[in-house]
């Protein structure tokens, strides 16, 4: 067996943690491939660019959150290589093995006794006059927003060639199932179960007040057109990649054939995790008491 | 061909239209079948209750607001007949036919040119202890309310038998997509396009801020428990239909295998019906101008 | 120095830590009054009933949460006697002393070293044609809102004589700033500094989405006409009292000339109460992570 | 009596309005001053700079948007030179007066038979380190915000130096209650009568979902500090006047010595004209129907 390892070089436990676990998982027989910057500092595994490592391992493990986990997805997704994450500060919605779940979860995924699930991504595509400028996979969220002064844009909504509305807002997410309870959750956008064939729209801070979070299916052709004057309009794919638009652009998202094959968690499921990031059963967090 | 016509009888214009559309269908050859109350004031067309119009006719004809048609669909749906929405009084979400199109709409209708959208509803059963006293079909929602001075109930939720949370709240709304644009959506719950497999969650008034409307495959079993010690809890069918709950009762909600068979306007489609409903092109309803 | 006690007497530990405090109190000479169910359990303290207590003393002590205290608030707020709430399980934002703290709060008591803050109270008449039919003081709020079936209720809102709008709505909080963070904050309600002269009315699920909480003077007269036809409207005072209300019946609220005298915290302000309650220094309760 | 005259010169209506208007006064003896860019194209009245325009005249005219009036507002309020908004087309919440309602309303203003409303700027001064970098007075809102692709900052939040909380969020906005029915509104802050003594406090997308809109009182200091590591946060007064903030920036914001005075209509009170622009009277913008 073949396990890749790509972490959050930031954090300095990433490397004691990922050194320590290399070293088990050779003793155990398995070819480990490390990222760059992790091999430096590990005694054992060999070097592989992130990059290259989807293609030769069976399994991907991600030390980080869920930022580092969305970087690792999109370099995943096309080979098809399952990955799981692991948080290296409490839970994340994708990290969702902590610290403590590694030994019992290795042992696990060396036996083959895991499960996984398909998040499908948005394939995002910006098209500028008959030109396609940008074409991206994202598992989160792909978002439209205004640079700081302008105070405003203009987006039309078309679904399925279909008009729908004229935001005059902040900014809007479009988002899938998995990054529902990301940036959508804190713009005013609903919890939507992961595997759901569904795509979110969230307007940010929408002039017109009833304009709402509005769900459809991931298979309609969601079309931004730019109409705003504005010249700082922006596009951040999974909240880590920029592109710069200009009016008459038009951003493209629609349902795409690859998914990310997420390792889940045997120790909790996507409810659970809900209610622990959420701290539904606290006692406070509470009106009244 | 056979149509049957159930209206609201509390608007007067509602004979006055129904009688002069039967006169005009029974001289196309239309056999026409009128609810008991309409046939009393109509010189054509022949009187049936409104539960046999159903079994009697090929496509029925609402005329009324989304509650008329709510009511008349719960009655259509085991037959699987065909219903079609005429609005009295503009536009509605499922009375999407205003008075103005009736006629150009029913050529359509006689020439079999229509299509029909088919809109799932949620199987709703209740059970107190290990007896099970009621089994309802809704095509809008399930409410789980208290009575007036009891500010605040408590339920347990539990989505294919996990638990998720414990809402302390005003209550909750079980919604199916086509009832997002009802009271769910005044409740703060996403617009969700009515022909996706889900069912919405939307707590009223919960007293954990954190607690958000939440979107579930339609075919998960959504269970909630009345663990609340106030007696006056209260379920609510469609708006319509009320039944008084007790402490321990277990309120279960599921995608049904019948649906409603909506004969959908030619004239706009769900966004164009959103649009109008709310306003999205008005000048105002707007902060800023 | 007189000093009353009221308590939650469904909570057992109420009785001894009671018992406790009125010994240490009287050892320190002071005259201690007991509300009947306490002094029954009590060795030391005078018998005397909750209502008579802010007659009898210089300070009453609550034990219990917030809704404890907001019964005895209102006892006490016509004879000014100020009030010391003593949370048994936490904190509330009118119980703002926990029980470690009893001790050293009582010596500041007893040295007459704290501070009193006023919070002012809504006065608020019903009128039924040209009687008025009832007349009460809240310290948090006021609910108008449906009973169960009963979906919407029309409420026609004028202040200071102006028609603002005519909410259909499950119901309205009228509300103190002291009440922001009660019932009003779980229907989407701003937080307002409990000191502020302002009067907030939340809608509660309103069916006209851009119904928004509104911020009017403590001193404009906000009055609301149940215009609905719906026979089952109830209004709540603070959430303890229940008052059936017509069609045509009028309640108008207006600051009140009498506030409620509470005694502050010295180890916390509001600011530091709010933080905890509603965990904003947690790691959790977040998107992202 | 002299009448200095300000307009939106984007919109070609606003020369021939303002030339009219410039006879018609000149015709009944005012002395008229025009903003250069409108005495260019008047046969009538002076020209003069927009600057100079309150120190020469006793009442200034403001043909269109609330934005054209928000930068004049902050020119005239230090000279307390009382101003009357014109919408161009409409209504506004600052330009209360319609284009219909020039003439009688100048009938008014000539015969003194108006009233001026005192609305409260807020003093917004801005430090880096031991300087001070900025100090401005704005009549709507502070807004503190990042660019685009930096997904979040962290903005730690004092009132009167109590630490009230860390926002994690897209940004913050300071409103006034004149600007409560502007941004904040689209962000999900309250309404606010706008002759109220607060300061209204509302996060942007925090990320902590229990952080919501605050309203405390308009003499607090309010001072946040940019505690995030992000270098691209700004600072935009009224929507417009940016400044790029550094990490470890302090904003104060405070209620001001100066005022606005804006002469109001007799058309229409505050609830009338929030009534219109928020279409509460319509028969859609309503769930259900």
């Amino acid at each position: 067996m073949k396990i890749g390892i790509i972490g959050k070089t930031s954090i300095e436990k990433t490397f004691e943690l990922v050194s320590a676990l290399s070293k088990w998982l050779e003793d155990r027989g398995v070819e480990v491939y490390l990222d760059k910057p992790l091999a430096k500092r590990s005694p054992v595994g060999k070097a592989a660019p992130a990059e290259k490592i989807p293609t030769l391992v069976d399994v991907i493990l991600v030390f980080g959150g869920d930022g580092t986990f969305l970087g690792v997805a999109r370099l995943a997704s096309k080979h098809g290589t399952p990955i799981l994450g692991i948080n290296l500060g409490g839970l994340g919605f994708l990290t969702e093995i902590t610290i403590d779940e590694i030994h019992p979860m290795m042992e696990r995924i060396l036996a083959g006794d895991y499960e996984v699930e398909d998040r499908h991504m948005l394939l995002t595509t910006i098209r500028r006059g008959r030109k396609r400028i940008g074409r991206h996979e994202v598992l989160n969220d792909v978002v439209i927003s205004k640079q700081a002064v302008a105070r405003i844009i203009d987006l039309a909504i078309y679904i399925d060639g279909s008009h729908v509305t004229t935001y005059k807002a902040d900014g809007l997410i479009i988002s899938t199932p998995t990054g529902s309870t990301a940036y959508s959750l804190s713009a005013g956008g609903p919890i939507v179960h992961p595997t759901l064939p569904v795509t979110i729209l969230t307007p940010i801070c929408p002039h017109t007040l009833t304009n709402r979070p509005l769900v459809v299916a991931s298979d309609m052709k969601v079309e931004i057109a730019i109409t705003t004057q504005e010249p700082d309009t922006y596009l951040t794919l999974d909240g880590q990649i920029g592109i710069q638009l200009n009016t008459g652009d038009v951003v493209e998202a629609v349902q795409s054939g690859t998914s990310v094959k997420l390792i889940k968690s045997p120790y909790r499921d996507f409810f659970t995790i809900l209610k622990t990031k959420l701290m539904w059963g606290e006692r406070y967090g509470k009106v009244n008491g």
